[in-house]
């Protein structure tokens, strides 16, 4: 397998962390885009996610990790995305602690099972409970300094594909990946 | 407290001044944006907004710091995102220093208890007034060499929360702001 | 001729693999695009092309060397593109191998005379096969560590361009593309 | 006068060439915005321009400087823009040396009198024309090698700011416009 340099520097305790996961969640501003909220004079809203964070993402389901998107905004954008990638969404969330434990016991699982990456103050509280708290390279201080793992790329610009692609390889899914492509 | 990086190397005279801000005003575009005025083919505008700065100027208002937009520009869309804030939103100003005067005046305020934030020709005269002068990492040459104080981030991309996050600081706000997020 | 900077330390093995290209095909999302899938709040996608890349490839057909996207996703816009710039457009691509494979034939050549530009997994399999692999600087690191070659731009901001750049010069094109618009 | 550093290390042959345009005329697409052609599933265009660029382009027109966009695209949008800046446009230009001939013939001037900004091969033969031949920091290597002045900012993140503060220096309108805010 090609090494993922993204990764290099991954520590054991990460990889044990890692290696958990069975549910991967994802606050969407700042986390899946680039903190960008734009607005059109007509009251639109528009956001913008990164193809390879939906190819990570995609991945994860195929090796059996859930996928939510967590997102304390309204969320027709989000919803539809997630749908997409055939990911849960829980939008104009006021808890996210509360929202991703009952995303948790859904599927039977605790906290340690389940990863969260998020950029700021609203995600602090779920940031402290999950097993594996991630955090983009620029996220807002106050979180990149108590997370488990800040990814190299920013927000939106493929940090949750970081975060993926460590899952699958601390899962033994990488290869499986690879080789369901290049032998079909 | 986990450390604020970004206000590393913040001087005494800029934390006194900070601490002095009941009133925090920010120009629009360049400094709440990119600077990038977009535009689509049936005459709409859109504009993008920093989901980060948002979460900054939510903490100013709940430590009781009010925030205004002000800008030269119409504003429909600058005005929404104000609304979303809890921000008043000032637009089409022909002279930002009068505009800002009476934001101060309707609050008993003088200029000392105010910041402005902005990057342009258009925002000098009420920067060279304002108690606390602030401009983005990129503001026009002419302004970043007349403020007070200059971000890291670029407009649109941070520069407000840095702000922010100085005046809550000053103030003895952000632990206030965090314990609130930690222990609900 | 004005020297291309970006192509300085092309080998010979590149220069004659791409003498031999006489059909340049490229994905769409994060290659022709920085990988952003923008979606509005009322269901419309959008995405964002680069003015030199177009230009690029508008040589590349002037020069005879025929142009088509080939990507996965659906793709109006892909394919409003595309016919903008005289290229063809495959959308809705399950098998990139088989599409490209097709292309070629269609054409009556084989794989060697095919440059194929990708940046992740769904590339892989047309990328192993291709006379002439090319990945973004952006790539994923599974792509990167792949190719025969790795522009210095990134996906949407000119990494096709030189790409273009590389096919007319080794193919002795630049000097005419020059010439046509220096002495018309 | 505050020092414009982005000017640093501008050349006497530079400044003598700045003090003797009248016209200034921008390419839109790579100039005036970064490049990116951004298109929805519904058919509609959308263009980026940078609020810092009108900013100068305004000043450029009160120090009597006339001001035009060229671009070789349709243009309901960088027609639009540059309504509200005052200058004129020229869309759907074929050739561009003929239109700026024809724009400077109708202002009693000459080609000497004439800055051009660039960044591809569309706008080689007006660059080999114009007295003042000018290309943003990412421009072409094509056109980067060919012209009188590279700008330090990129297309649309500010590089015709940078032309439009060479020109009001060199012909001494910078401090006019600076003291036209300071005491109005």
């Amino acid at each position: 397998m090609p090494p993922l340099t993204h990764l290099d520097g991954v520590t054991t305790d990460l990889l044990s962390r890692a290696a958990r996961v069975r549910l991967a969640c994802f606050d969407v501003d700042g986390t899946l885009t680039d903190g960008r909220l734009v607005f059109d004079s007509e009251g639109r809203e528009l956001k913008a996610f990164h193809v390879r964070d939906g190819q990570g993402l995609a991945l994860l389901r195929q090796a059996g990790i859930a996928v939510a998107f967590v997102t304390a905004r309204g969320g027709d954008i989000a919803e539809r995305r997630a749908r997409e990638l055939g990911a849960q969404a829980c939008v104009q969330v006021g808890d996210k602690l509360a929202c991703v434990r009952e995303l948790a016991r859904q599927r039977g699982l605790d906290l340690d099972a389940v990863a969260f990456m998020g950029d700021d103050l609203a995600d602090l509280g779920v940031l402290n409970a999950a097993g594996f708290a991630v955090a983009p390279a620029d996220a807002h201080p106050w979180i990149a300094s108590r997370v488990h793992w800040r990814t190299r790329a920013r927000g939106g610009e493929g940090a949750a594909r970081e975060l993926c692609d460590l899952l699958l390889a601390a899962q033994g899914q990488a290869e499986i990946a690879l080789a369901r492509v290049l032998s079909p």
